[in-house]
């Protein structure tokens, strides 16, 4: 959190399609809404939005708060970048956060009612796509008014999002902010969402993802997966520097009761996830993830698939992140350079790993400020 | 594997010891039996034997077969390094396997009976430290009748013993062999096991650890915590080229079951895995590596945890290894030379990650056998 104020109190909106979606996978959804919040004031000519992508746990509320006599509980999850004055500056800019489409904030997903059944959809909810999330957001667009975007910008798998908006409306986005992301993801990351996802599976409580109807939730599998996402978002050194080897009660007492104050901290991330998050959703995003690969039909050549984008960029990712490391974000740069298109990358020296992009390290938000003050 | 011959046909044999143990814990064992094997012939002055200690899911199995008919099928673990001609060559040395206490594979542990309920121990089988499993190994050490080790070797948990061995009994120990190991757990080593224990803690079919009352297995619990801890003993780059985004079926079809071969590689390891092993003891031998930091007592000072060392040291870690580091055999390396100690330190480039102490790497195993041939 920096010292500058913050948009305020702000309110969700909705917007509701009635035209049928088809999606990545062949399937289609009947119509849909969208949860979705503003921050800033819309220009005349409608070219000061700017549209921020969220990440797996993310949501719409990216900036202000919901709750004035407690502002600090109900803070937006990127509060600390946009703002007036802030590097995403809502005296500028016109901002959109929006919940992707099958996720449980708002938007329609797993959660919300089957028309075909009456019923919440659960597992029958269709598995989406990076493509179709940018689809669904382009009727936000659409019905915004918006014919193109000033930027559109997202860390992690929002940062995908960002990168698909520039390849499927190359002239709907001037310009993409992609942080601490990747082209696709590796073995090893589908290897994480794939111990996530049996964790949530496997759990009795899942009931093959009609949980909802037998009035329970697969809590520890979802917990499960959250411990084992948070090992990935924090870097070995931040987590030595945090926890090291802290025992809780000073010496070791034998038990599987928590020993080190690391596991204090993963138990305590796990149990909140799974008060808070729908696993449906939560596995649904995990295979959005896995399936992103823009490459995969120009025979993997990253370069030829990026022909497409026409966007200025600004790519940005951290030293101590390795579930992205910087040469992944290398590897976008590398082949939106090779298709002459302007390109500003910051590698941030950050310890705090993949979670970087969500906090205020030095030379980040003012790197980012600069090039986004470079926007007409 | 490499074509030199095997020490073919081997059988266990068991050695029971009535004294009580008094363990780290506090607690105490009434009495425990010790299933090991041995390879090559004790010499008369019985100065040529050579223990060798197991990690996570090792045992005292080592070297040779148990079947003639399959003998692919039931080769030991280190098969490649342990034999007539090999590395550790059976026809200087006298090898002794031994399945630590607290295993699954016939040693004493929670499948045994506890003599104070007439069932299995279960949960309440005490649990252990390395230091613990050292003692235990000592009397295994006298029932041999050997009074010094000519070495105690091991890789990763295997090599913490080793390096005990040479703290708790420096007169019993001429060399000790450390491979792909650490002086003790980072946090996010630590947060790894706790994950796998909470995987496991969490299945209904647990029972508070008493699951062979109930006729069950926590297979569930088990299959994640070995899907994960699989994700450490790779490379990132190993995973990468052995499966990268390889789909099953050529593409997507969008759907939960296995769609990319490292998920198919994971759940068989799983699956495989929670058939052969006994939670219980995953769970103590997660936090004996836990809990192992002989500089714990030294203020943290691991120059002066090893000063009582008084072996030769052969160490070596593989560059790929992000579990243990090569930086964390180094931290081993320099408290060592701070004691004057004589050490041989080789850092093999191998792609293989942490698992490449089982494999046969290019200089890998002619470093270990140069070693070893100076041993008198």
């Amino acid at each position: 959190m920096n010292d500058l104020s913050s948009v305020g109190l702000v309110a969700p909106q909705t917007a509701t399609f009635g035209t049928p979606l088809t999606l990545k996978s062949g399937a289609s959804l009947p119509g849909f809404t969208l949860v979705y919040e503003t921050y800033g004031t819309l220009n005349a000519a409608k070219t000061n939005a700017v549209l921020v992508c969220h990440a797996l746990s993310g949501n719409h509320h990216v900036a202000g708060f919901y709750d004035a006599a407690a502002p600090q509980k109900t803070l937006g999850w990127w509060d600390n970048l946009v703002g007036p004055g802030k590097p995403l500056d809502t005296e500028r800019f016109f901002v959109v956060g929006v919940n992707n489409l099958g996720g449980c904030h708002g938007s329609t997903g797993p959660m919300s009612i089957n028309p075909a059944t009456g019923k919440p959809y659960g597992a029958d909810f269709p598995l989406l796509t990076v493509e179709d999330w940018v689809a669904a957001q382009s009727r936000l667009a659409d019905h915004l008014g918006i014919d193109a975007w000033a930027a559109v910008l997202g860390g992690s798998l929002g940062g995908m999002q960002a990168l698909q908006w520039t390849l499927e409306y190359p002239e709907r986005v001037r310009h993409g902010v992609v942080i601490a992301s990747a082209p696709r993801l590796s073995a090893q990351n589908i290897a994480f969402n794939e111990v996530a996802r049996q964790a949530i599976l496997s759990d009795p409580d899942f009931h093959g993802g009609h949980y909802y109807e037998h009035g329970v939730l697969p809590r520890n599998g979802l917990r499960l997966a959250r411990m084992v996402g948070h090992i990935t978002y924090l870097s070995d050194d931040q987590m030595a520097e945090k926890f090291g080897r802290q025992l809780r009660h000073g010496k070791p007492h034998f038990s599987y009761e928590v020993e080190f104050e690391i596991e204090s901290y993963l138990r305590y991330q796990g149990d909140k996830f799974a008060e808070s998050f729908d696993a449906n959703t939560y596995l649904l995003t995990t295979k959005a993830l896995d399936y992103f690969d823009p490459a995969l039909d120009y025979g993997g050549d990253l370069r030829a698939a990026l022909s497409r984008a026409q966007a200025g960029f600004f790519v940005a990712s951290f030293t101590t992140d390795w579930r992205f490391a910087p040469e992944r974000s290398r590897e976008i740069v590398y082949a939106l350079l090779h298709n002459g298109r302007e390109v500003s990358y910051a590698e941030i020296e950050c310890d705090a790993g993949h979670d970087s992009f969500l906090l205020n390290a030095p030379h980040y938000h003012q790197a980012l400020a600069a090039y986004l003050k470079g926007i007409s």
